[in-house]
């Protein structure tokens, strides 16, 4: 693992005055890029040689420079991680950058200075240490099954990677677990010996909101360091969303929890302090468990079941999708902001006021 | 019952420069207050004690002064009562402060000028005054059940008091009423000897139509007496809304119909005729039953069935925590207003312009 | 059918300092009315006289001059012709235009200029042409049926005339088939000998993108000519889509497909290149089949099928209801512009534009 100091080493020798920010286009880029943008940055973004006439379809959202690429593992070449750092990158991780990329990867081999604490990567992508830190946050989640032995009720089955939930299925017992199971393997849903996660079954209404926390300034809720906003929730689209449209016999298709977009929702306001308290909990566990713990934005994947209230299923320590719903603002930022505000924005911000504080190494790892 | 001349003298010994816009904090305050500084109002947030914290975390939308109290009954207290009317307040009541001070407390004890026609909580409260308002209103709505004998199809049950959603079920025959009924008492869900109403079920598409009435001003539909605008639409989410995801066994946490949250909608253009005469019948037959009448916000709750139309279940007479999906403004808000324009905000705009009309006395009781 | 030099004959009697943007009060009307508006543009509706009120309602979307009908077939009149052509009005065709006015009556006796290709009328509104415009685009669409006979999987049954999806049905067999086409003409929602199409039932997720093919100025995607926009994508919400919350037994009213209305949704930034190489397809393959081929906006009608990808059902030549969610701008628009852009904006920008480059007859026949 590359250690911080070496990150802050490459850091040193950037100029401030001309930091650009850069993501992978993929995922929220769009966001990311309009958001720096309207904060005054200048955009650097990673781009599949075949992609970039579509990222010209959209020029308020364009990056101001393109490191193109020809695959998703060329990030790691020397060449294109000295280009970023060339053009003074601060590289904004998104869930594309991650898979793609691979935690590992970017723990390992990848020095270009990035926004945000690089150890969440091991609490975030190993699901057994994401579990313990939902213990030690004290929050509610599905009882997990060590074993498929172990399954006594219904459960839910993912893969380890996230993977934007392609693969997922839900069973309900030990023997459709295997059975399911197989059909996944063999129309190659599921690699012959990939690491699953089989979650109790909750019944509820998801929702995803999302959070950001901030030591440098926060217009949110005042924590012991630094202040946590809720900035929006979304809904996420699967296929299985529209299951009830069609028949059961050609259900397979829809059986399927790919996340293919979004949609905008808000909760009862009642809500709001078991959301946000689910949010701290959260940032508190991290500084404990890896200093100085959670920057920027996260968003935690919820059910809200009518006997047990709300469930967490996952944590997502970085910007997702669902914030793709907000270029201009969410139902909630107008509450804590005058002016549009989007989590790429957010981060933009973030990163400007400390550049402005002189403390832009501590959002850095 | 509180004499509304009672509740003007009170109102005659406001400092009118000075008005406060006041409300509890919970349901769709955030948007209340948001709109109330937005109009320029002085806002005062009545907050319970744990909640003060989350509340700050929403600057923009946090009161400008807290009445706080430990528990919902307080509001009754002379002492909270005092202190409001010492700033000057106007109460802004929207469903959480109905539901937890109580209809008939805040007709006989409740003396802080409120914002409407306080006579509505009558019509509104009592079920059976409700149906005997849409007859006169001359709306669509579904079959009503006197006693669970006379089910003799599919039919929905409710408690008297909304509560949010939770306690209601479906029934496909008076023997399956008296079994669902027995679950939820002995869920404790539904009290021993609780008032119920029994409705024929209607299949179709929910539209949460939210309407704003002013013979103040409006830019809306005229009216004989002021005008009526569409400012916005909701869907309600429940748990029931996520069923298809589940399995038939485990549904019971499913089969529940608490709104946990909303989504934004539009109707096609060619319903809005029937929408907007839907809110001027509603008004007309208020102005007849309860002189003056509605004042500002309220939301017909509608289903629209293919062969039968809009049909009608619930008023809210008030603002519906729905319109929290829109604190800048909603995709009809357009047509209607140049600036951003809530529910909230619309409200407070009636108050101040009533202010500079010398005619505030005309919104209260 | 009237030869374009006919209407260009007429647009150049036009006073083009003058000109007025027309639509008939239906569909997306308040949407066009307030862009134009926006624009700068005198506005006319045309508009059943007992529809006038409830446009009044909107007074930023209510149009600058009315030509009152009695029915929508007065449209074809010369007295209500002659009176669009004295305003010097450029026609937006809207699904309900179309549907109500008819293609045929639209091609042959409507001479007022209009805003687009008319060709595309007929190779929109018959079904079979309109395959074939897919298989020239490349796109990928469900299998056709030529007759219930050649049923032999799941299949969705629409009328020709789109009617906003009333009368559609889903069968699962030839015998089905039949049974329920009895059905429904026995209920009046299709007619006796009408033409249908018959397509397989292809399961997924529902998205509606919108696009804008523009010659005269684009922001988008750079083709041979002009540029493409995406600049939002809807849900239609159908009473099916709440089929979920009944009963088996009362089934028939939720099996319907009647569109009431629309929820915004994004997708996953990864599909953004699939989606606009559809519209890429769409718009090169009409340029060659009848040029000048598509103008404007568009929408395709697909599934995103979790094997297949996304499977294109339709297509709208033309602005959808869809687009009325964003009058003030879509999750995508700031992407594209800095100032609020809706479709209806946008047409009005297109032949703001097209004016002051002295070429607004390309954008019309």
């Amino acid at each position: 693992m590359i250690d911080r100091n070496e990150i802050l080493s490459v850091l040193s020798r950037y100029d401030l005055k001309k930091i650009s920010i850069a993501t992978l286009c993929s995922h929220s880029s769009l966001q990311i890029f309009h958001g720096a943008k309207r904060e005054g940055f200048r955009t650097v973004g990673i781009c599949l040689a075949d992609r970039v006439k579509y990222y010209q379809a959209f020029p308020e959202a364009f990056p101001d420079e393109l490191v193109v690429i020809d695959n998703y593992k060329d990030i790691l070449d020397d060449r294109v991680q000295e280009q970023l750092i060339g053009l003074n990158s601060i590289i904004i991780a998104h869930g594309s950058f991650v898979e793609y990329v691979g935690s590992k990867n970017i723990l390992d081999l990848f020095y270009v200075p990035m926004y945000g604490n690089r150890l969440v990567l091991e609490w975030e992508g190993d699901r057994e240490k994401q579990f313990k830190w939902f213990e030690k946050a004290g929050l509610n989640f599905p009882r997990i099954f060590r074993s498929p032995d172990e399954i006594d009720t219904y459960a839910f089955v993912k893969v380890y990677g996230a993977r934007g939930g392609r693969g997922y299925f839900k069973v309900s017992s030990r023997e459709d677990f295997y059975k399911k199971l197989d059909e996944k393997i063999k129309a190659g849903l599921i690699g012959e010996n990939e690491k699953l996660v089989i979650q109790e079954f909750v019944a509820g209404v998801r929702y995803y909101p999302h959070y950001f926390y901030s030591q440098i300034y926060s217009r949110g809720l005042k924590l012991s360091k630094g202040g946590l906003e809720l900035l929006s929730i979304d809904k996420r689209i699967e296929p299985i969303d529209e299951v009830y449209r069609g028949y059961p016999d050609i259900i397979p298709d829809y059986l399927d929890y790919t996340v293919t977009g979004n949609q905008p929702v808000v909760v009862r306001e009642s809500f709001l302090p078991q959301i946000l308290d689910m949010g701290v909990k959260l940032v508190e566990s991290s500084i404990e468990l890896f200093p100085p713990g959670l920057i920027g934005p996260f968003c935690i994947e919820t059910v809200y079941n009518p006997r047990k209230g709300f469930m967490v299923f996952e944590v997502s320590a970085r910007i997702v999708a669902g914030t793709n719903l907000y270029p201009e603002g969410s139902p909630y930022t107008p509450y804590l902001f005058r002016e549009p505000m989007s989590t790429g924005k957010r981060i933009a911000m973030d990163i400007r006021v400390a550049l402005e504080k002189g403390i832009i190494s501590s959002l850095i790892y």
